[in-house]
């Protein structure tokens, strides 16, 4: 599914070396690997998280609204209790780019991975709307997985006991035939994770078709749902802004309209953990999920979403503000194609994504050879994202991708990552090629 | 169990009277309604919500912490993901405060209530601590609530299909024989709601002998749990800040570590939406719901938590904020005795509460007479909480308690309000004595 990029120098293929080549190439490597661990380097590209450079960008939150200005648009006292569905104005932004009608879609807390996490808690304990029954604990729900994906949604199924089906994945969305094969057989499955656009961790976008068919699918659940993640709805990093078709029309067209819970937040738009977070869905599903919302809170930090709302103004406002953290991140999205393809576009062992959008790039190593990439790189100070994260429980059965996640470093300590990370890749790649369990 | 206070000057009792005079006097009282109702009043005392006056008081927090101001004490960057137990600086001032070691409080989101269902959520699902298996949902786990109490805990249960046991309150706390009696007796019982001091809707503090009975009592669920919702820990209504025992401590020494959970917020001390949430417990408790809250999200809101800090400083700031609060609340609760006094002092047909601290007003009007006040009140324009709010489902065995909420209202409505409420109590009243069902 990856595109590997050759460098334009002609490099080292290593699968073409023989056993003798092979082996002088790892010894020069290990010693490469020694002076890289004498540097004693502490650098980090485990997680999806935004630089202090970018954070920067939402300066003006930190002194927002501003003394006497707490009244929303409609004369709300946003200091005060209530308004379980969240303020008018920023609601009316992110229905815009989330596709969401705004009369259906709920602003809430600040993280979208709560309000996924309540779903499901709500459909194991009560169901939703049309089950005849609570989803329940257990094997007896199960989920379909779309692979590479979101470890933090795997882990949410986990957690729940669930049974998780993993689904491949191409530049075009998952698998829909498996997809459509699964879900019209088995009425245990319950929902599929989406990330749409710019996905986590291969940055690809579903295409129309995907969508359409997801919308349109026969399945035997009649209370099955798309939990459609759109994490990265105005992530860019490149001038063009892909869009993905809209989940909550084409559902509901196709007569499926409690089918797509959207999700999205402002966490990598303004401030990773002081955001507003978003659920967008039917009708009948905002009215599921306020209603449970309302028994446990008597509503969201109205503040804050005024406080968004004032900063980020429009729709408008958004993508220009993403066309700043565009010029922060392309250039570390840049050094990652540059010294990947200088390091390793000919040496035949490592392939890799090329998003325009999104938080990662993922790598493709050999069968069997992550794992110890990672393990390697650790032993070098520089921490990367387990191998077989983007799997259930963690487990790449072959153990080949590794996510990579440039965004937070600066750009120095990013250069230093991934020239060490070029030494473990190929490294490993030997070890691999020689059958060779390494010794670290 | 309620005080009721005599006006000085002599009035009538209207439990004196004979047929002839409740009719005489009741035909004057239907004229003053009917006056009532041509005001067409639009009045709510419903709900303990803090004034726009005392929202005021915190104003500063609407321009904190200030451009550039964005690193907590320890050096984080408040602005990014992580920190799930919230930050150093506020859980110090509220450990103080909430009786919790520092180390065992963990500060997250914007409401208490929140934490509670989480908790409630989590036991269900998986049990807590010292569990041989999850709660579940249903009646097969009981929970003692006395009454009068909260009704958002009440719904809590009532949502998890819980079995909710009643237990009597004196001014002391609930009936401890009667509970040490209940959890003794059946494993299924699985907690208590407590509210210990300035208690809603009563206004009654717990005694250090019921704290300790709590802390030690024997119960058959080897994983009981006090839910100790300090809500109004530090809202004194006048100069003595009066104080409740420490339960975790007490619990602590008696050998159960685990027994409780301590809730608290700022919502009514700074913003009541935007305000923050703590959570108290032994080191086991504090690692159990943080390890279901970290599956869930990437951390609290923590530029929310350092505005406060910022704000409160210390636990003296936060007493020095208090006296500002009591400021405007005092002459409030001072105008709903000296009405009531005044209206009813010798009616013999009502009592009240007169708390020292907290939200709430508690009336005990004539046994099967409060829903019939509160239809009256809703008929004239004035909004009470639903007579049988503060007991299990909405039902008060007795129909005569009504929870009166005078914080909200300028202090000229407050007047109108109580009024109005003075005619509709007798009128109730009246209708009572002469068994007479009223005609509106």
């Amino acid at each position: 599914m990856f595109l590997a990029r050759a460098s334009d120098d002609a490099g080292v293929n290593l699968t073409d070396l023989s056993t003798r080549e092979l082996i002088l190439h790892r010894d020069e490597l290990r010693r490469e690997y020694e002076a890289l661990q004498a540097q004693r380097l502490a650098l980090d590209l485990t997680r999806g998280k935004p630089s202090a450079e970018q954070l920067d960008l939402s300066e003006p939150l930190l002194e927002l609204p501003g003394a006497g200005k707490h009244l929303a648009g409609d004369g709300t006292d946003t200091r005060n209790y209530g308004g379980l569905r969240g303020l008018l104005e920023i609601r009316q932004i992110f229905g815009e780019l989330l596709q969401v009608p705004t009369e259906q879609l709920i602003a809430f807390g600040n993280s979208s991975l709560e309000l996924m996490h309540e779903c499901l808690v709500h459909a194991v304990l009560f169901g939703v709307a049309g089950s005849v029954q609570p989803w329940g604990m257990g094997t007896g729900t199960a989920f379909l997985c779309p692979v590479p994906g979101y470890d933090r949604h795997f882990a949410l199924c986990e957690k729940l006991g669930m049974k998780m089906i993993t689904v491949s994945m191409d530049t075009a969305g998952p698998d829909m035939d498996e997809v459509e094969r699964l879900v019209a057989a088995d009425a245990a499955i319950k929902g599929i994770w989406c990330v749409p656009k710019y996905s986590n961790p291969s940055g690809i976008r579903y295409s129309a078709q995907t969508a359409g068919r997801l919308a349109r699918m026969s399945t035997a659940a009649a209370d099955f749902r798309i939990f459609w993640d759109n994490a990265y709805a105005v992530h860019h990093l490149t001038e063009a802004r892909h869009s993905v078709s809209d989940i909550l029309g084409l559902a509901t067209a196709a007569g499926h309209a409690d089918r797509p819970f959207v999700f999205g937040s402002t966490s990598k738009i303004t401030l990773a953990g002081s955001g507003v977070a978003f659920y967008g869905a039917s009708p009948a599903n905002v009215e599921w999920l306020t209603g449970h919302l309302g028994k446990r809170t008597i509503g969201p930090d109205k503040i804050n979403q005024l406080r968004h709302a004032l900063f980020l103004e429009t729709a408008i406002g958004v993508h220009a503000h993403m066309d700043r953290h565009r010029a922060l991140l392309k250039p570390k999205f840049d050094l990652v194609q540059g010294t990947l393809a200088e390091g390793l576009g000919d040496s035949g062992v490592a392939s890799w994504t090329v998003p325009e959008g999104g938080y990662f790039v993922t790598l493709e190593v050999l069968d069997g050879c992550a794992s110890r990439v990672v393990e390697l790189a650790a032993d070098a100070g520089i921490a990367l994202t387990a191998a077989g994260a983007p799997f259930p429980y963690g487990k790449d059965p072959d153990d080949r991708l590794i996510r990579l996640a440039p965004t937070y470093p600066p750009l120095s300590e990013l250069a230093e990552a991934l020239t060490g990370l070029v030494v473990c890749i190929k490294l490993a790649a030997i070890e691999c090629l020689l059958d060779d369990p390494g010794t670290g």
